[in-house]
């Protein structure tokens, strides 16, 4: 497994009624690359429930941690943070979830973290959560504003693993051909020859071919060609300047 | 309840097994402020277990519309980005979901946009996959990939709603077409164009289409057309069928 410095962290459940929950905030956890899970006193664990709804998870239900209270949870950790749906009566430092993440990543460089999640119903008491240094909330629907504990968690440790991921310098996917992309050069050769094609099947108007060019040069931009697309449409463009019958394009066959 | 951009969005879920998933898929969407549900044959909808796991959310569940295809769920949206857990033996457009969830509330502010969730063990096809503009990955654990659908579904909601809230305020610059973008039905009617015009002019080979189709695809799904590219590219190839000099491309001269 890459390490990319997310073993310090560690989730600790509060009271949790649902097994069920139990097993799925495993499964999230792993999705994301986290191991240690705390529990605080669950109400059901183990159970089938929880290992059913942990899928493949259930190594971390397996070398789970359960302990009587919140304290001796989070004793060794350096930073902790706790999950809170609402405002509370009490003002507690409240950062948004990627904020968040960047404090926790950061913090697990040299210490153990914690981020702490309340029972299904009513999160986490005002004396729990003194205890954390920073809340966290889930900017939700104000109408309808509590997440699933598990859901809850899936977003929470997404966030710590693109936080561990920006961390560890690792490149985020975007568009990337299997192919080398065309050069300046080649769309140049492209553009000239759709205007010749165009020209010649007498779709352009010759009069002010710029407009339509300008579109098509618009759009082929925008898709940043590959160098094997360029030869798909030249090849397109050549059979429809012999009137078809041309080479079938050799190049779909060779991949 | 604060209107932040999300009322376009819809959630796509493709022959979903499990009724507990529709509904915590259905919970995960009203937590993010997202209320239209889309289900293509599900196994079994409407059920006690997708209720219960709906929580408060059973009003999702009640307008959710069932269809028979993908086709159908997505004709009228003008993007569409399909969630990939695994890297395919095709590659197409990935986008990470912070990425993607901008490129998609961008769309929505001037047409329908899509989010299709694959099947509980399988995913999504590669004929399904090939009728999204983009694919979108959730950058998991390597050694233990694959999110429950609901998990997955908070996460790209989450930054669905995250991206939202962030363009609430300000108007950022990207693609902006000055034309509709493009449907998924009209997009679906240009590549049938598209495989019948090169058919006839012997540039597809008809015992091997798909290749050359595919790469038509993710060619034009990532440019993102719009509704006038879409005439265009459709008069080239009606003057292409007839040998040449079909009628000049009126629509640069409308403008």
């Amino acid at each position: 497994m890459m390490t990319i410095g997310l073993e310090n962290l560690r989730v600790v459940l509060v009271n949790t009624s649902h097994p069920g929950n139990i097993g799925a905030v495993a499964r999230a956890m792993k999705n994301m690359g986290l191991s240690q899970l705390y529990l605080v006193q669950p109400l059901k664990f183990p159970h089938a429930e929880a290992s059913s709804r942990a899928a493949g998870a259930d190594d971390l239900l397996a070398s789970a941690v359960v302990v009587d209270s919140l304290d001796e949870a989070i004793a060794d950790c350096q930073l902790v943070a706790g999950a809170s749906a609402r405002s509370r009566t009490i003002s507690w430092p409240t950062l948004a979830p990627r904020e968040c993440a960047e404090q926790m990543i950061d913090a697990a460089r040299t210490g153990k973290v914690a981020l702490v999640m309340g029972r299904e119903r009513t999160g986490l008491s005002n004396a729990e959560l003194e205890k954390c240094h920073y809340l966290v909330h889930i900017p939700a629907n104000s109408d309808y504003s509590s997440l699933n504990v598990a859901a809850a968690t899936q977003v929470l440790t997404y966030e710590l693993r693109v936080a561990a991921l920006a961390r560890a310098g690792e490149a985020t996917k975007t568009w990337k051909s299997d192919h080398p992309f065309a050069t300046a050069g080649e769309l140049e050769q492209l553009y000239a020859h759709f205007e010749t094609a165009l020209t010649e099947l007498g779709f352009l108007d010759p009069d002010n071919p710029k407009q339509l060019m300008r579109r098509l040069r618009r759009l082929f931009g925008r898709a940043h060609l590959d160098r094997i697309e360029v030869n798909i449409l030249r090849g397109i463009l050549t059979t429809a300047q012999k009137g078809g019958k041309g080479p079938r394009n050799k190049v779909t066959r060779d991949e």
